[in-house]
């Protein structure tokens, strides 16, 4: 069997990473360029084709299935950046069109959620897998919802922002502008935030006193039986249970993924998250529901997804 | 064009019409018979069959498309009545095979909620829409969700409890055994306890007094411009608003559809769900998605979605 390698772009504020991913999801290669170093779209596609020529002479590729790019604000229908506040380039960045100036190959942008959803089912854990449902935690809560076995866009190409539902109603200030959003529950940020409310009740805590804390502390901590840490992934676990409860009202998924700094932290999470989830799940939902982790190689989680959306599900 | 007859059967616990409806969506003729009268199913089968052969004969219509099934608790994937609490046929009812025993023809189930979405793509406001939402507001609040000019089952055939999504963590306690599901806030059974938390705000209010009242006469109440009866609407609106917006976040539907009682309230209801819906709504949905009133008549809605399961939207 011939391999068919594929590229996948990450586009962060900071970084861009540019992988080259063979057939059944192994990253052969990676080079990285400065995002952030870049105010002119037209350049930045310049050389982030440059770099996939480059990798491809490197690993002595003469052709790949396409790139593909995971990147915040992505458009899917326009297949554009519109507006990321992260990046210093403006406006709309039309970057299909712009890269494939220089490269005649196909191009799909698509967020990092959806990118993500599309790894999972392609190289992942939902291989096979229809309907499932992927939540990217990390200092938002992104989606990618999968309906028979393809990303859903919807109207205007922006389906899928489960981080932006509102789960408590005049709850904390998002900075979405709105209230209440479950990014502001269960994202790195949410979770500090419950911390944080926590403290008044446990004021004793040794973690009261510590400054900048983080949720990779603070998982080490309730591993080590913290009564606050604990209560805090009880309620972070019990946040996300009901916003998984409601998607399945919706979509009525196989399984749900998790992907995610925060998910790192293992069953502290997962085990309170399991158990709000089957305690608010409609009853009519009579099949088991997995949440599961992403089966993905966290170092390449990225660049896997990106390089699966030129991927369709039925080549395999 | 020859005329292509369809055949819809709207079940309730009470009463069962059976429909016989044109290609362009008009009921041209309608028996009924009593559900509540028949505790077997297989009877049960018989007597719909008989009648619309009747109802065929007295049309003299040699041939129709199939027959479309509004029905409770429809478990879409198996094509059964699973478990309905309000027939008195108990257990799984596999209306198709029952029927197709006696006709040779298509027969397609699905609950009352798709069924409504069904019949507003196929013969209403929905013409043409790839993507859109039906809520049906009632006793209960049911919704169809409509992805890709496709009604939305998800892995198990229940996609779509929209009703019973949470809308306040531990709100309300819900018939389904949880707290705070939509349902007990937009219901015409919702709207009246909205009411009645209210009063204790108006205790001097004329509506006060009045034993059994229904939501009919609170909208009459609330157009007349008493404040106790507008504000359980703009309560109302208020609580539909955020999870017509939450539901954005999902699909990004192109439109919604209202359906029912408590939507006969007109702009009572409507203004300020559409103020709070776009208060609630994420900022990336940019283009305006309307919410509407469905255009399908409202004497025959359930017979028309019903007999629309039977055709494609690209049959038009």
């Amino acid at each position: 069997m011939k391999i068919i390698f594929s590229v996948g772009i990450d586009i962060g504020g900071t970084n861009t990473d540019i992988g080259l991913v063979d057939s059944v999801g192994n990253c052969v290669s990676v080079k990285n360029i400065k995002t952030e170093q870049y105010d002119n779209a037209e350049k930045y596609a310049e050389d982030l084709v440059q770099t996939v020529k480059l990798l491809m002479e490197q690993q002595q590729i003469d052709s790949i299935s396409g790139i593909g790019i995971g990147a915040p604000c992505v458009n899917f229908n326009e297949q554009i950046i519109d507006n990321a506040s992260n990046l210093k380039m403006k406006g709309k960045i039309h970057l299909k069109s712009l890269i494939q100036k220089h490269l005649n190959t196909e191009v799909v942008l698509a967020n990092d959620a959806n990118a993500a959803a599309q790894g999972e089912m392609i190289y992942g854990g939902a291989k096979g897998m229809k309907n499932f449902i992927m939540i990217t935690l990390g200092t938002g809560v992104g989606s990618g919802i999968v309906i028979d076995g393809k990303i859903l866009h919807g109207a205007d190409g922006f389906a899928g922002e489960l981080g932006h539902s509102i789960l408590i109603p005049e709850g904390r200030t998002c900075s979405c502008g709105r209230k209440g959003c479950l990014e502001m529950y269960v994202s790195s940020r949410g979770i500090l935030q419950t911390f944080r409310e926590l403290t008044k009740k446990y004021p004793e805590n040794i973690l009261c006193s510590l400054p900048n804390l983080e949720c990779k502390q603070l998982s080490e901590e309730a591993r080590k039986g913290n009564p606050l840490a604990l209560e805090t992934y009880r309620k972070t676990g019990y946040y996300l249970g009901i916003a998984l409860a409601n998607a399945v009202n919706f979509s009525s998924p196989e399984a749900f993924f998790l992907m995610g700094g925060p998910v790192k932290a293992g069953n502290i999470l997962l085990e309170p998250l399991r158990e709000s989830f089957n305690k608010h799940k409609l009853f009519v939902y009579k099949k088991e529901i997995p949440i599961l982790e992403s089966s993905l190689n966290t170092n390449y989680a990225a660049i896997l997804g990106a390089a699966a959306l030129t991927r369709k599900n039925y080549e395999f």
